[in-house]
C-alpha cells in the first residue's frame, strides 16, 4: 500500500475546478482512495467568512468574554452547532449541525487569509460525491473520495485526521461473524477504516505544506455507497455524552 | 510513503525470538517504523491466562451476572485496571494500570487458543525498546517500534488502532509556533502521529490474516526517545472523564 502526497500550490478560491487541479497534479488509477483536506473544499465551496461581517449575539459575547475568545467566532460556532457538549479550559466541544462532535464546530483560522475563517462544508458527502463523479467523467477512473478534518479526542493527547464526508466506500469494515485463526468467531470488531485512511493520509499531508490531498493506492476495499452518518455514534449508544 | 505488511505464519509462543522472525520475514531499512500488534507481544511475553486458573471475586461475579459476561474475565479486567470509567450497554470502559482508557482493559479472547485470553503487555514501551535494540544489534538498522492495539472511542462508530508502546519516536508532532501559508502562527495543533501510524498499519494488518506487523517506510520523523505517557491525556485536562 502506498500513500502518495498530491501537491497543489495554488491557493484554492471559490468555484476553482478542484478536479482539474487534482488530475493535472497526479495520475489517478482505478481503486485509488483520495483523501482531501476539508480546508480546500470549504474554500472551493465558499464556506469562508469575513469576521467583520459577523454581529455576535449577547450569548456569544458572554462566552467570548469568559474564555477570552473572539465573540464573532463564538457566534459562528453557535450557528454551526446543534448543541454545546462541553465547555471548559477555553475549549468548546459541540455537536455540529451534521452531527460531528468536535472543537469549535470545525471553524478554523489557520491557512486562510487574515480576518477570515473557514466553516466545514455544508454536506461533505455531497462534496466527496461531486469530485468522485467528476474524476470518473474526466479520467474514466473509479475512485473513492474521503473529506478529512483534524479532530481532538478524549483520553488521548494530540489530534488525528478523521473522515467528515465519503463517497464510494463503506467507512466501517465489519468483522462480525468472521472466524479468527483458531476458528473462533471474532468478538464484535468493526474497524473505522475511513478514519484510518484519513490518519494515514495526514502523515504525508502535514499542516503547513501545500499538500491538501493524499492518494492511497493498493488498499483493498469494495466500492459501495455509504454515508458518513455510519461513522457517527448515536447519542443513546454513547457512554461519554 | 509505503506500508508493507509483514507476514508471520508461526503462532507466537512464550519466549519466541520475535526479532529473528521479523528480520527473516522482511528486509529492514534505516528509519523504518515497525508497528507490531499487541497480541503477538503479549503471547511472546507470556501475558496469556488460562481461564480455569482464575477464581472470580464476588464483585466480578456480580458484574458478570449483571452483564451476562464470564466473571473470570471480569476478574482479570478488574486486576488490570486502576478504575472503572464507565459501565453500561454491557461494555466496561476502564483506566488500565498503565493509564489507557479502553474497553475490557485490552483483555481479548480473539486469535488465542480456546479457554485462554491475552492481557496487555506489562510495559509496552519496554517491549518496543527491546525489539528496537535487538534489530539494531542484529541488522545495524535504526528503526522505531510502536506496539498497537485496537480501541473504540467516544462519539464515532468503529474502532481504530492506537499506540500503547513506543521506542525511538516522539508520539506527538507539535506544530506550536509554526507559521501557516499566510505567515500566521498556527493555532495549537499537535498531531498524534504514533496513533496515525498505527491506524495506517492496521489497513494492511487486518484482523484475521497472519500479518501482525506492518513496516512504514518513507515517513519522515526524528529519532528521539519518548514514552507512550506523552499520548495519555491527564485526567484534569480531560473534558470527558
Amino acid at each position: 500500500m502506498q500513500i502518495i502526497p498530491l501537491y497543489i500550490s495554488k491557493e484554492i478560491e471559490f468555484n476553482d475546478d478542484l478536479t482539474h487541479l487534482i488530475i493535472n497534479s497526479e495520475k489517478i488509477l482505478d481503486a485509488d482512495v483520495l483523501v482531501i483536506a476539508q480546508k480546500i473544499i470549504s474554500k472551493q465551496e465558499g464556506r469562508i467568512v469575513e469576521l467583520t461581517s459577523i454581529v455576535p449575539s449577547l450569548l456569544a459575547e458572554g462566552i467570548g468574554s469568559e474564555y477570552k475568545k473572539d465573540s464573532r467566532i463564538i457566534e459562528l460556532i453557535l450557528n454551526e452547532s446543534k448543541k454545546i457538549i462541553r465547555m471548559d479550559h477555553g475549549i468548546i466541544i459541540v455537536e455540529t449541525n451534521n452531527g460531528f462532535i468536535c472543537a469549535n464546530a470545525g471553524i478554523d483560522e489557520s491557512n486562510v487569509k487574515h480576518g477570515f475563517v473557514t466553516l466545514l462544508p455544508v454536506n461533505s458527502d455531497v462534496s466527496a460525491k461531486k469530485i468522485r463523479s467528476e474524476i470518473l467523467k474526466k479520467t474514466n477512473k473509479t475512485v473513492s473520495v474521503i473529506i478529512s478534518d483534524t479532530f481532538g479526542r478524549p483520553f488521548r493527547m494530540g489530534q488525528t485526521n478523521c473522515a467528515i464526508g465519503i463517497s464510494g466506500m463503506n467507512p466501517i469494515l465489519d468483522y462480525i461473524g468472521t472466524k479468527d485463526t483458531f476458528e473462533k468467531t471474532l468478538r464484535v470488531t468493526a474497524i473505522a477504516i475511513a478514519d484510518e485512511l484519513c490518519s494515514a493520509a495526514e502523515l504525508v499531508m502535514k499542516k503547513t505544506a501545500n499538500c491538501p490531498i493524499a492518494i492511497i493506492r493498493g488498499y483493498d476495499f469494495k466500492n459501495e455507497n455509504f454515508s458518513i452518518d455510519n461513522l457517527i455514534r448515536p447519542q443513546d449508544e454513547d457512554l461519554f455524552r
